[in-house]
This record gives structure tokens, C-alpha cells and sequence, in this order.
């Protein structure tokens, strides 16, 4: 298994555990906050709110990427984007990453440079580093984050606090990866935009900081689709959840590929998952920050509904359930 | 892959991913430190020192641990355990756990549920929690452990701070995983204390955070072997650093069982990995805390020596190369 396309001969057996920790360590530029960045026993950090936030998320081979749709620097910046979306979800800025990697010893040693050059590209979108980690053998490449974060004095803003009344808002991109794995699963490689999409998300860091500043009552990283994710916030804070098509966009590009494909745009933006957009509720009256559309209302009730009726369609992706 | 003993019938893939988070993580104490434990996009930990300490270890199933040898909940203390002795390591104490956890559908719930207690059972011998994670689809159980932790107020010890001059101790057992490795080896199931120590280490947890209270110069979590990771300690410190087999105790323990399988006891102490001993240098005439042993000297030299000369036979373990 793993990428075996045209890279050098060097494996990740030849090059060694440390020699390999050098090469996707050395030479990077460290925030001001990384106290003590890789090559010791723990990495320190500044953590100036007195609290730190904390997630972790893993993506496997053939599960999560394929090395035959996304180039291994391609499946870094995603890996690491998953994980930076779960920290702007609830409010706080990113300080810093560890990485525990695992892959067969026949892997070349390019491709986990590749894979660390995309992590850090990512991470450096948002002005943090790598800062730790670890490597092993594994037979499908592994790869586990870790991103901590920093709220900066705000109260997190949880799945648990929306109210009835609060409007319903999203920040990102909605059915766009979506739309890129049922164009790579029909075995096309265009248009470049929703493959895109599909390959490396681009999550709205700076919203989730923004809405928590502007009051948000409640916010997610919508992973799994729109209506499985807020299906969380409905549980979590003991409400319903109402999304209204005609205030929700379906991006023209959506529906051009969608049309070709025969499927239906909509059924994407409202379930595809993978893009890590953002879903808040605001007070009624709040100013929306920069970035966010309001696209539905809290009510009283129980559980997601769509224009007022349960969504008939499937509504999201649960490991080991497909 | 996988244990294929006598679990009940129900899998992984029939009780869902969110159904077995709520299995792994509901009913538990937390922390006074833990302000948002599992459920939400992210955990919020205290960090009251304004920094933290963070380390990630993956173990990987018959890279790592092998189910025929260890229950479930043995591998899940492991892997908790060789996390917590990295914060040890660098003087800190830890306030809280991620956990990436892969297996495959068919994995038996109960091999979760065991894993996941045994995961707890380690936590909770140091006050902590599991706070967050992830669960996916993998071939073989991969366990990636992020351990956090809190300085309280004390410098970082680093691998870099040893002096000529020094004095080299260590805490914890030496030697022991790996007569425990060798005796499953052989294929055989006693003695229990040796076996035991290969299943479970017993990190010294205190030791790390009492030895940067005495001012300790530098200190490294002993995963790979002693001298091994004395290395690691010369290097970064730029220095010699010399074992004293005459100060070095070999238990006698250990002595009878290598005498059994016509091996070398003192070759465990020095080269044996997985003990999660901790090793350290202090100031000369320093006062050694509790459970420390002094077992060496710092030198001005480079690398690391055996009663003044290099050491024959191998030190150590380097994944990708055995």
C-alpha cells in the first residue's frame, strides 16, 4: 500500500526514526509561543489564557485519503485542517500541533516529507508549528493530531447553549467536498474546484474566534455533514434545529456538476461532510460576524429539521456504520 | 487481527462510534482541571501555570503490543503509562489525556471498553482523565495517546542542561521489560513480576517532578534503553555521560531469570527499553530525592560510556531499523 508513484528510493527504513524527525522538524520557524518545539521528551507551550484547548483527530489510509485522489502533501494540510477547525469551533486560536505518525518502513522518506510540508503549510496559515510527536511502523499510513489552542480570556462557546429564538448561521464552504468525492468516485479528475474541495477543506479559521466575540450561544466543525452536525448542537443543548432552504446558497458551480453528475446539489450542501465549515447560533439581534450567513432559526422542539419537516435523505457518516 | 478470545459477539461496527465514545467516557471522575471534558469539538483542560506541557506516543498493535501476550487492558495502561512519564520527564504533572484510538469493525466492543478502562485505571493512579479523542476505522488497534501536563511554576527540564561534573541517577526499574520480553519469548508465561513489567511499566511519576525540584540539570523518560537514551543526553547537552556498573543495581530478580535463559541481567539494565525508568543529572552534591539512585557521572567527554569505555553490544531500539 501507500503512494507508489515515481519517488526516490530511500525509504523511511534507510533514512531512521530520528534521522526522519530531523527532516520534518529542522529549519522551520517556531511561533513566539512554542517554548520548547520537538526534540525532547514533551514540547511546551504558552498557554497565557490558563486554559488550554485540546483535540485530536485521526485519518487512515484508504479510509479517510487515498494516496491514488490526493498527493501526500495534500492529505497533510487536511489532516492538520481537521483539527485546526475543531479549536476555531470553539472559539479559541491554535498554538501549536503534535503529530503521531505511523507507516511501513518501505514508505519512501519523500512522501513523509511531502506529508510534514503540507502539515506545516497548513499550520503555518494560521502562525503555528509542529512542536511534537512521534513516529512508528504501521502498515497503512496513520496519521494522528493533535492541535492545542488558546481561548484568549472568551468563555468556549459549546454545542450546549443554543436557545430558542437564536438564529441559525454558517461560515465556509457546504456540499463542496462533497461534490469532489462523487466526481473522483465516477473516476474524474475535474472540475479542479469541487476536487479541490475535496482533497484539502478551507476551513474559516478566523470565524470561529470572530463568532465567539460576537456572542455566539453555540458552535460545531461540521465534519459530517450540516444536518448530522447540527443534530449534535440540537441534542447538546435540548432544542430543535431548523435549516431553511431558501435562506441556505447552493453555489452555481454545485449545481453545474451535480446536473452532469445527476445528482442533487442541495443533498450535498445540506449532508456532504469533510468541508469544515462552521455552524453557530447567535442571540436574536446579534450582528453576524464577517464570513457568516444565517440559514435557519432554534425552535422548541427536538432534533433537525429542514423548512420545518424531517430531512428524508440520510443525513451524515458515522465510522464503521456505511 | 485483532484478540480472538472469548468477547461477546457484539462489534465495533454495531455499536457505533458514538454509542462506544459514550461507552468509554461517560460514568467517569474528572479532574478539578478538567473545565470540558468529551462531547464537544474540543476539551478545555486548566493550564494554570500559562504553560503547557504536551507529548504524543502511538502504539501500534504487533508493532507495540501483541494481544496473545497482554489483555486489552494491560495495553491500554501502557499506552496511557509511556505518555505520563514523558510529562514526568520534563518535571511537569499531567493534567489530562487525548486519545486517537483505530480499529477495525469487527474489533469486539468489550476489547474497547477493556482498553479503555485500563487507559483510566493509568489515569486515575495520577489524579487525570481521558478529555478528548477520536475513533476510527483501522486494520490493526492503534492507540495514539496525547498526555498534557502543568509546570506549576517550574522551568522545563530539558535533555540539554547536563554538566561536566554532574551526577547521573536514575529512578524507576531497569531491565525488567525486557527480561519479561525475553521470557514471553521463549514462549514461556513466568515469572509473573518480569512478565508483568513487559505488560504494564510502573513509570515513577513523582520522581520527575521531585527531581526538577532539586534541580535537576536534565532528564529523559527511558523508553528505548539507558544508554540509549543517555545519548540522547550527550548529544543535547554536548557532553560524556558515564555509567558506574559498580552503583548500578542489577536486582537479583532479574540476575535468576537471565541465569534460566542463559542471558546477561546487567545487559537489560543497560540496553532494556520500555521500563519508562527516568534518568537525570543533578548539580554536584546535590541531594538526591526520594527514589533516586546514583548510577553515574557527567564527563566532559561525548557520547556514552560503560565504566569509562563504550559500551559493546548494542544500546538500543530504533523503529524502521531492527
Amino acid at each position: 500500500m501507500g503512494p507508489d508513484s515515481s519517488y526516490d528510493a530511500e525509504t523511511v527504513a534507510q533514512v531512521g526514526e530520528f534521522g526522519l524527525i530531523d527532516r520534518v522538524t529542522s529549519g522551520r520557524d517556531h511561533s513566539a509561543g512554542t517554548l520548547l518545539g520537538p526534540g525532547d521528551d514533551a514540547a511546551v507551550l504558552a498557554a497565557p489564557d490558563g486554559r488550554v484547548v485540546a483535540a485530536t483527530d485521526v485519518l487512515v489510509e484508504q479510509v479517510h485519503f487515498r494516496f491514488d485522489w490526493s498527493t501526500p502533501r495534500q492529505v497533510g494540510r487536511k489532516a492538520v485542517a481537521v483539527n485546526l477547525s475543531d479549536i476555531a469551533a470553539m472559539g479559541a486560536v491554535p498554538t501549536g500541533l503534535l503529530v503521531g505518525l505511523g507507516c511501513s518502513p518501505e514508505t519512501p522518506a519523500e512522501v513523509i516529507d511531502e506529508l510534514a510540508a503540507g502539515m506545516w503549510e497548513e499550520a503555518q496559515q494560521v502562525g503555528i508549528g509542529l512542536v511534537g510527536g512521534d513516529m512508528v511502523s504501521a502498515q497503512a499510513v496513520t496519521i494522528s493530531v493533535t492541535a492545542l489552542g488558546d481561548l484568549r480570556g472568551r468563555v468556549p462557546v459549546t454545542r450546549a447553549g443554543a436557545r430558542s429564538g437564536d438564529v441559525l448561521a454558517v461560515a465556509g464552504r457546504l456540499g463542496w467536498a462533497a461534490a469532489g468525492l462523487a466526481v473522483l468516485g465516477r473516476g474524474f479528475r475535474s472540475p479542479v474546484a469541487v476536487v479541490g474541495a475535496h482533497r484539502v477543506p478551507e476551513p474559516p479559521y478566523a470565524a470561529g474566534p470572530a463568532a465567539a466575540a460576537a456572542g455566539a450561544t453555540s458552535m460545531i466543525d461540521i465534519s459530517d455533514g450540516l444536518l448530522a452536525d447540527l443534530g449534535h448542537i440540537a441534542a447538546a443543548s435540548g432544542v430543535g434545529v431548523d435549516v431553511r432552504t431558501d435562506q441556505l446558497p447552493v453555489p452555481q458551480r454545485l449545481s453545474e456538476v451535480a446536473s452532469a453528475l445527476g445528482a442533487d446539489a442541495r443533498h450535498w450542501v445540506l449532508t456532504g461532510g469533510e468541508d469544515q465549515a462552521l455552524a453557530a447560533t447567535f442571540p436574536p439581534g446579534a450582528e453576524l460576524p464577517e464570513g457568516w450567513t444565517a440559514v435557519g432559526a432554534v425552535d422548541e422542539g427536538a432534533g433537525v429539521t429542514v423548512d420545518g419537516r424531517e430531512y428524508e435523505g440520510g443525513s451524515g457518516w458515522e465510522h464503521w456504520r456505511r
